[in-house]
């Protein structure tokens, strides 16, 4: 069972017992007895099924009734354009004369400005006969439009969706993605394929780190140093900006700015050595890390600076909010700068945080002169900022819990930490509320605005950011939007493989893009044999990349670490295969499985052992490819053992045991993921 | 060997004998023992090699000596973010201080709007130190670019090219594909995609077909009606087009429209039926074909809506040629209208071409007046057309050759229609001279301008476009830029296929199409034995696509036929295979090959069967399926006899003869093409 419901609930969300919904997720090798949930992230707040389908052909429309608006004409025009894409059926985009069989009900506007907690509902009942999305006002016509494109599917009669009546709303009114641009510059097309896979799964805000020690991203017209020195002239135009915010109000999400302070900004001081605490001359920093450089809290002049480009960009971003960062100051550049000690001493700043709370208290007033309201990290929290201004934790939920203890409004980054390369397992099963929500009132639960998923870009570049983000991320959304007791692993994993076709539609092109870096390694050999290694080892999880080489931003990201997936899909279903196994509930198509991969690995070295030398880009990976036959050695020995009940030698055992542990050790910065499930076989044979 | 020229030749083009060039093309599976020739299409007019590569890290750059303009900086910039995404390797883009590591040295401009017979040539230098590409003006600089990132590789030392001196230029000045928008819509990021295809292959011009029966595709302000009601709200506006001419500007490219008339023209009867010479109410046409509508060449009403709209047109186009059509007038319309009959017999008129010459004289003269040049099909060529129109032949090369003789100025595009899904073989080998050259004078000869590929849109989407012209379309432009002597087959297939791998750079992604079809088709089924089954058939040839089936605008184009392509690379190398096997001069490795393949295709049914009824649009594959299994059951027996010796009875091969001739016809709208190479097999088996 995907939910635990009490059977009959309005609350069906995803019981559908329909066997068609079945072959739905049917792509997934693992065995599902249970009806399966509705093939679409984020699962709906309720889903009431019924029999029959509605057919999709060439006679297709779509027509508004009451409250109508360009927006809403983009967002029909752009729902039949992606409806052909799924489907290769060309529509007419003329509005029918009388009901059309999508017929929208849009109760009326939402706000100019799109709000933090505006209503995101809709109700989308579907008949044989015809569609009717009905929403109190475009947000939720908009969300209602994507979950109709994910449900629909080839059937033996055509494309069709299944009837039913789905009412759903977000649990959580701030869902967002955070992507740097500083670290390594994201270009604009892939921006804009991030809004567009952003609003198929109902995210509502992104959230634009611009500025960072690596570069200052957007352009200023009152300080042009700002990106003419600090960005290597890898920057945003403010024409662009408002392109980027109109595009993404077209699908229901908040644009919030980043400027980070007064720490990460060695990329303003290149320009600007004034405003900062250290002598300089200051470069764009080529390398990751914390950094020393920061602003000088101490003089009225960096305050002036600020109040006018605050000035600037609170008038270019249209949201109520406005991120100032505030996070990992570490002070040694106040430690290093006489004149702001003696400032200190004179004026009773006891240590370098009780100074970033003076600066971060001047700060909030300017961001509050502009009538927004100030957004950090969790240090600007200190005992006398204003109760408005919002928390963006990274320290943890316990952060989130003092800071909703005391008023004020919090939302959790911690655990969707995208960059880390954690399996999207560990993001689904981050709760913002999990742990904490017993200990609050409800008013203080209600302050916990949502999360975000942060997509810190040391290791990405427009090439790959895309196949870091997506799809984990839509197992975040799924958190941030559905019911807190949709939660069942297997159900969203067989989910999330869908919705990454889908979002293929949306040029969110992960195969496509890991296809050509394999070629592209490979040059003119045939990269088969690769492509079995690269499905089986996955990058190195948390900040371990970095300390196994020496990355700058200049590095070339081409190699097999970058083109594979955060989470190896292989991996992870021999995983549950090798668990059945040991547990004694396997099928026989599980041992054969586990066979049919064990040889395939074992065979593989042969074959591609002779041509990664041909290539700089693949030579490092002989030895791991050499390591995933030798751990298929073994994991075939113990597949052999277990079935047949043999017993291993003690010796034997541990000097397998030694080979697995090798083989579970970063090479070529590359994890072999199916090491630890053979190691797993192997540990549960029988010593004799 | 890939040419036969005399050994030691400065024109000694592809005979590199350095063994790294052999791996460059090891891709093809078929055995080649000669050296290969350089991976790039098409090839140059002359290379000359040296030993030793360069490399290109992180410090790679380029600057400009001599003329220099903003189009060559743009240039410089495209370069430079192509070998990004060659290389995977970021690259300043600042111009360095001293002496690039590519420097490009310029002697002047070309011309304003570029002309026919410019100076295109470029010279490029490779040493190990660095490279040197000279030109006479920015045309030469951007093929010479192209050049490069075409040598570009992945050795054991990392991204090199090879040293070597490179003097290139064309042999024909026209070098073009035509692209029909009318048929279908093509949408404008389709549109830049194929220009930067076309940069890459040296193509030149870029035909415009903007206008026909189904739709007249670009915006009139002087005629709003005429996209407004004759293209369903699918054109080009105005400033679209100028921005579709820059980027082709940019890529050394010249955007020719061609607006087709008098017949060929019910769309723009929509808003104006008072052009046409029937009764009218006119649609827009949905259906293929010849259609009865034409202009009313007997008004003068007519020729003063044509001298507005000519005026308007070719103010918006600024090449010096205009391409008015004047293929395929019926008549009809001029026979069933009593006036123009009176019209005809009053000014002695004898028949309907000779009505169409003295209509399409007029239009000369409105073109003429704007100081353009008039283009036209065959049948624009009159008695007493003037010498300075140019026509564009498919009716063939004798129609060429006549042309030539009477002192017009042609080229050819019979042969290069690649919407007949003919094999790139059979393009390449239609050469513009070959059987003419011999009976024209060298003026005449070089009257003979060059040639276009013609990608007509019966059958073809904004999603489907660039699978059938790429990457075939890369063999005619080889014919057309190469020497003449350039044909081996081997080698431009061993070629295309590396080139076609390089298009995906610029945005060709055919694979990803493809399987994004596949897929489609198959909803939540694995596609794999669907893929089986797409690598060996092909759509049909000619126009009997349209004859199986009843085709409208409408019909999605989403079924097998779509999704393959138009040359089974699969199938061609059975074939080869096959013929050398008949021919008794097969390798162990073909016999392996073909064996190993008709294995899998035997064994694919099975999988594939079960699958194929659960979609609407796989369902019709059934008896395709089961085809191929039969036809490889008879494949493999074939295969044992040869290999054995064995006789076969008169009765088996009949019925076995049977079975492939049934195979051979079409189903599904697909051909079989490993059925033809089967029948070579059974039929060169000894009878008993």
């Amino acid at each position: 069972m995907i939910l635990r419901i009490p059977a009959g609930s309005v609350l069906c969300l995803a019981a559908l017992s329909a066997s068609a919904f079945c072959a739905m997720v049917g792509r997934s090798s693992s065995a599902q007895n249970s009806p399966a949930p509705l093939p679409i992230m984020p699962l709906p707040a309720s889903v009431t099924p019924a029999d029959g389908e509605f057919l999709i052909d060439g006679n297709f429309n779509v027509a508004f009734e009451g409250f109508t608006e360009a927006r809403l004409e983009r967002a029909r025009l752009r729902f039949l354009g992606k409806l052909s894409k799924e489907t290769g059926i060309p529509f007419s985009v003329e509005v029918p004369a009388g009901k059309a069989l999508l017929q929208i009900q849009t109760a009326g506007p939402s706000a100019a400005i799109q709000q933090l907690g505006e209503d995101e509902s809709y109700r989308l009942q579907i008949a044989p006969g015809g569609v009717t999305l009905s929403a109190a006002n475009p947000l939720g016509v908009m969300h209602g439009l994507q979950t109709f494109l994910q449900l629909v599917r080839i059937t033996p009669r055509g494309f069709t969706v299944p009837t039913l009546t789905i009412e759903d709303k977000p649990r959580f009114p701030w869902r967002g993605l955070m992507i740097d641009v500083s670290r390594h510059f994201i270009p604009l097309p892939a921006i804009e394929r991030n809004l567009d896979a952003m609003e198929a799964v109902k995210l509502n805000v992104f959230h634009w780190h611009l500025s960072d020690n690596q570069g200052f991203r957007v352009e200023s017209k009152v300080f042009p140093l700002l990106q003419q020195r600090g960005s290597d002239g890898l920057y945003y135009t403010q024409d662009q900006v408002r392109h980027v915010i109109e595009y993404a109000r077209d699908r229901g999400i908040r644009v919030i700015p980043e400027f980070d302070m007064p720490a990460h900004t060695t990329a303003w001081f290149v320009g600007y050595p004034q405003i900062a605490s250290g002598k300089g001359p200051y470069e764009i920093e080529r390398h990751w890390g914390i950094f020393d450089p920061a602003m000088d809290p101490t003089r009225e002049s960096t305050y002036q600076f600020l109040n006018l480009l605050i000035g600037e960009m609170t008038a270019l971003f249209p949201d109520l909010y406005f991120h100032i960062g505030g996070d990992e100051c570490n002070g040694k550049e106040w430690d290093g700068n006489p004149r702001i000690q003696e400032f200190m001493r004179a004026h009773q700043i006891k240590d370098n945080a009780a100074l970033q709370a003076l600066f971060t208290g001047r700060v909030q007033k300017l961001v509050a002169a502009r009538h927004k309201v100030m957004e950090g990290w969790d240090e600007v929290l200190q005992p006398d900022t204003p109760k408005d201004v919002v928390i963006q934790s990274w320290r943890g939920r316990e952060s989130l819990l003092d800071a909703a203890k005391r008023g004020y409004r919090g939302l959790l980054s911690t655990g969707y930490y995208i960059d880390l390369n954690y399996s999207a397992e560990q993001h689904y099963l981050v709760d913002p509320l999990e742990g904490i929500a017993d200990k609050l009132t409800p008013e203080q639960t209600a302050s916990i605005l949502g999360g975000e998923a942060t997509m810190w870009s040391e290791f990405v570049t427009g090439e790959t950011v895309d196949t870091r983000i997506w799809p984990r991320t839509a197992a975040i959304a799924e958190r941030l939007w559905s019911p807190q007791q949709v939660r069942d692993v297997n159900s969203m994993y067989a989910r999330m493989t869908i919705v990454e076709d889908r979002l293929r539609d949306f040029g969110i092109e992960n195969k496509a893009t890991r296809e050509q870096m394999l070629e592209r390694m490979s040059g003119d050999v045939n990269p088969e044999a690769l492509r079995v290694l690269a499905s089986v080892v996955e990058p190195p999880k948390e900040y371990e990349r970095g300390q196994l080489r020496d990355y700058t931003s200049q590095t070339p990201l081409n190699r097999l670490v970058d083109a594979v997936s955060p989470e190896s899909e292989t991996a992870r279903e021999f995983r549950e295969i090798s668990k059945r196994i040991v547990a004694g509930s396997a099928t026989p198509e599980d041992w054969q499985q586990a066979h049919d991969w064990l040889v395939l690995w074992r065979d593989n070295d042969r074959r591609l052992q002779p041509t990664l030398a041909k290539s700089e880009l693949t030579a490092e990976l002989a030895p791991v490819s050499k390591s995933l036959q030798q751990v298929a050695e073994i994991g075939l020995q113990a597949l052999d053992s277990l079935k047949q009940g043999k017993t291993i030698s003690a010796d034997a055992q541990k000097q397998n045991l030694a080979v697995l542990t090798a083989a579970e050790k970063p090479q070529a910065v590359l994890l072999l993921m199916v090491a630890p499930p053979v190691e797993m076989l192997v540990k549960s044979i029988q010593v004799r």
